[in-house]
């Protein structure tokens, strides 16, 4: 028995056939762009699948897990998602379900990254866990009693839009100012970057690798951007351990790969901010799952945590 | 079949023989102080409890349940609480137990607080709900997928000591700085109406009572007292949303029979700083227990929830 593992992004579509192990045994991808109607992208997907299965004689899908931005579990849909090509509530998980003929399921991509960790990675075993995903923006996924957290109306876990710094803060992409992913996030650490090295501004092509880069060759302003980025990070994973009480705190997305120049301030300002019931209680690590596969491998675990 | 709620606070332990429905038929209390040993305490609420029953014939009891400061419902031990006469850590669920001859559970005050509110409250049929207690300090429960969050080590739901100031803020009674308690308490109230009128220093028997008064009668001071307290915790409150979606928040306490001249300023500026996807759409409640029997019922209901 398999599961089909569909993350849409902004930029492309993969899938995946997953074994139960978490195995990829096929995969694919195309550009999510192309396709400004839901039901032609179903079409389109379900052509893909169909080409995937090709010669894998009677194997058994169990299900569908679906992974995309603004996703939203309880009621399957895509919300008024700003990077999908799709406007509106689409019924996203329904309109996959009928094109491939399998049961389907939808969360954000957030969650889908915490299930990953959960079946498949370094949360195995863990019923209350947290995964901070950094990428454009900060997502987080929340595991509490072994469930993940939906709350009330499936919106739960927008850590990201959680706020360091009321009124005077930066301006954050949802509009309110000092959220913690105008800080925590691509977009974030290269602006605290230029405030250090306000040269750098006009460099082009700076990336967070590049920043990550300079702090490992022991550059003065990328260091004190990882710390300054750790200290905001730290002060915000605190509050969310006195909420939830972790076991663990997993950092996923590209700049995980800046290391130690990354974990070990986020780990010494959390430590710093930490009520004393919890310091030296809750692990910082990255995620144990590879980064091309992740979002692949957190859609299907959807799919077999449900089917 | 009755439960026997018990609420150990730091002056007096109450408890009472709860119906199902929540009705306390007898109740009793007595002053915590004077027992030094767990031991004796629990024996001097073994002969209370014991008057309790006398001439109730047989009726059963299905378990007692226990709401203490710094309670650990994992391993039903109290720690380190430094309002209580018993120091470390008190296997106290075991030791009332036994003395009783009924099982007995224990949770913390706060999370006693959301439980009654669920069995017997506001929160009847809510699955996702947070309850703020506000007192000396301030305590939070926290409900999600209709259980109690407990957290990894069962010290989940802390919000009292989430950071509003990092370092520069005023010092709480855990010994950092700026936690979200020492602004919203008792203390913390009285300290920020002290601010706005340092006149009032002076005088004797400053309490929220009073200020509450002074704000329903238009003193400015008082009114920019409750409109600060409202800013910080109604900020505290729009990042508590974003992590747990709850179906509605309710505030428990003695400070909430300052009615609209706390809640208005609580909700506007929850409103005010709380992301698009939840404004106005989680509603602000005062606690729908009678203040003088809530403590009681919401450790009763922990043994309805267990038994």
């Amino acid at each position: 028995m398999y599961t089909i593992g569909i993350d849409i992004g902004g930029t492309n579509t993969e899938f995946g056939l997953v074994s139960r192990q978490g195995e990829i045994l096929r995969r694919g991808q195309f550009a999510t762009r192309q396709y400004t109607n839901p039901h032609t992208f179903a079409e389109a997907l379900k052509g893909e699948i169909a080409r995937l299965l090709e010669g894998m004689g009677e194997i058994g899908v169990a299900g569908a897990g679906i992974g995309a931005p603004n996703g939203n579990f309880y009621k399957g849909t895509v919300e008024f998602a700003p990077n999908l090509p799709w406007r509106g509530i689409i019924p996203l998980a329904d309109i996959i379900s009928e094109a491939l003929g399998v049961p389907a399921w939808l969360t954000n991509d957030a969650n889908a990254a915490a299930l990953g960790e959960m079946v498949y990675g370094g949360a195995k075993g863990m019923k209350n866990f947290i995964v901070i995903t950094i990428g454009t923006g900060l997502g987080s996924g929340i595991v509490v009693n072994g469930d993940m957290l939906y709350g009330h109306d499936g919106f739960a876990g927008e850590l990201g839009h959680t706020i360091v710094f009321p009124e005077e803060g930066r301006r954050c992409t949802c509009g309110r100012h000092g959220c913690l992913e105008a800080y925590v996030s691509a977009r974030g650490i290269i602006e605290t970057y230029f405030s250090h090295n306000p040269g750098a501004a006009d460099q082009q092509g700076i990336s967070t690798v590049l920043i990550a880069e300079r702090a490992a060759r022991g550059e003065e302003a990328a260091i004190r951007t990882f710390d300054y980025t750790g200290r905001i990070l730290g002060l915000k994973l605190s509050d969310a351990v006195a909420f939830s009480s972790p076991e663990a705190i997993f950092l996923f997305g590209g700049i995980t790969k800046a290391g130690a120049n990354l974990f070990n301030p986020v780990k010494k300002w959390m430590e710093h901010y930490m009520l004393e019931i919890y310091k030296n209680k809750v692990p910082l690590l990255p995620s144990a799952l590879p980064e091309n596969s992740a979002a692949i491998l957190g859609a299907s675990a959807l799919a077999w945590r449900m089917s």
